[in-house]
């Protein structure tokens, strides 16, 4: 059976390798703006009963996801029976409960919109909250691309430590780990006095070793700042940082590297100057045993 | 019963001015941005069961159409029973067909979101198209700001002629001059030879006349600019210009008035520096009426 491949604006390059794995046709897009602001999306050749997008939804999330349902609905208006969608940052997905009252949970809200524009399977990566895949009604994934970051990295380290900057990113070190074959461990928040909450690293000694912090997203940066600190103090030889998703909000990166940050890593879910591993290949895999 | 008026962040202006007119409670609304460009939307006050939202979709459109979709299902998730949306401008009304095989018919799809977010009731101002109407499921009404507009006219104008710059805007031109009472036609295209169109008014002698060139969107205004030429050249005292939507993308207005123009007035669907005439009566008499 053909299946199409279709890149949204935010993922072309991505489309595009995945189709080349999978050795399925590109099909093309075009996607602008007009003069005033509206964007613009047409199909360009014969679509095949499944098509599968592709659309990070990372900066600017609203004009990435108007077009994904544009494209979406517009595949299904024309006649594609399956419209597989795989959306490799799932913007808004940090708001995914009701903090205060009368506050949009937003995701779920984007998730209900995925479905009713007629997306039937979504594949996402490394979500935010693994529970985010319960707000979709129609067949959800959340795929894991920590494995490419630790073999990208296994080659390039001797002896480190992976360390979770945080307690939720602890299941991402000890993944990463067990590929590298090392230790682990993650930052904790101690709280010294009433006034005082200090963060240190749980177990480990990493005096004079080479530290890997680990994160699904790096947005202002801030988190990495502080472990990073913090690793200085406890005496690393070296830091180096991965993430999946590179959302850098301004100059996070600038910020990072001031912080003695020796190397900086990602994913191309979301494009940046520090995305040297593409999850193409995971996307394929998935979609070829799908 | 009660009410509420709530305004999305490109209509708050505009929603207060309903709220007022209507004597109706405007609920508080915390709209803004993180840092990494999501919205986030939260709704600060208990609801009625009955709520009003007004929010037009001008530039960013695809940033107040994602914000209107997380209002309209937040409200829904919060427990409001009826949710009427009143889009001053429905932006996407220019794509409503197929002109080109594969092409999304945006507003369809728009107006297929808006349904699944929960809206209810539909209210819009002069779309592009009345026939628009036709792809809501749900009740949708096109209300005419032309009144508006000629009643602000007809007490600073003395005996003008109406002029639509094309066929397609003859039916506002024709509601004004029955409003000021006065004379009105249209631009009409003529082939002159295969390689010459020449564009001029049908019937109307307008030497030394005070014309108003009327229509719904003034986009790049590239058919304003070619109107008033003609204008000028056939004699024209006094020039001015009305629409229900001043878009105005980038230097529309300063092209306008380097073509001779006297005054420009708009409605306040979209806020723009010539939007003296505000649509808050003609929305609070409607939403009184339903």
């Amino acid at each position: 059976m053909i299946i199409l491949i279709i890149g949204g604006s935010a993922s072309q390059n991505l489309a595009a390798k995945v189709a080349n794995l999978l050795d399925e046709q590109l099909c093309p897009i075009e996607t602008r703006r007009f003069p005033d602001g509206e964007r613009y999306v047409r199909i360009k050749d014969e679509i095949s009963d499944e098509v599968v997008v592709i659309q990070s939804t990372g900066y600017p999330q609203d004009e990435n996801f108007m077009e994904l349902f544009f494209i979406i609905k517009n595949l299904k208006d024309i006649g594609a029976k399956k419209v597989k969608v795989v959306i490799p940052y799932l913007g808004y997905s940090r708001q995914d409960k009701r903090f205060k009252p009368g506050e949009a949970i937003s995701v779920k809200i984007i998730a209900e919109l995925l479905e009713a524009a007629g997306a039937d399977e979504i594949f996402s990566i490394n979500l935010h909250e693994h529970k985010i895949i319960e707000f979709f009604n129609i067949l959800a994934h959340d795929l894991s691309a920590i494995p490419l970051l630790a073999e990208h990295l296994s080659s390039k380290v001797d002896d480190p430590v992976i360390i979770a900057p945080d307690k939720g990113a602890l299941d991402y070190a000890k993944t990463m780990a067990n590929i590298i074959g090392c230790e682990y461990d993650h930052m904790e928040k101690t709280r010294i006095s009433p006034e005082r909450v200090e963060t240190r690293i749980k177990n480990l000694d990493i005096e004079g070793k080479s530290a890997i912090v680990v994160d699904d997203i790096i947005s202002t940066g801030g988190t990495i700042v502080n472990a990073s600190r913090i690793l200085k103090d406890q005496g690393a030889r070296e830091i180096r940082v991965a993430c999946v998703h590179p959302v850098l909000v301004d100059d996070a990166l600038l910020r990072i590297f001031s912080a003695g940050v020796d190397d900086v890593i990602a994913t191309d879910t979301i494009k940046s100057e520090v995305s040297v591993v593409s999850v193409a290949p995971l996307i394929a895999e998935t979609l070829k045993n799908g």
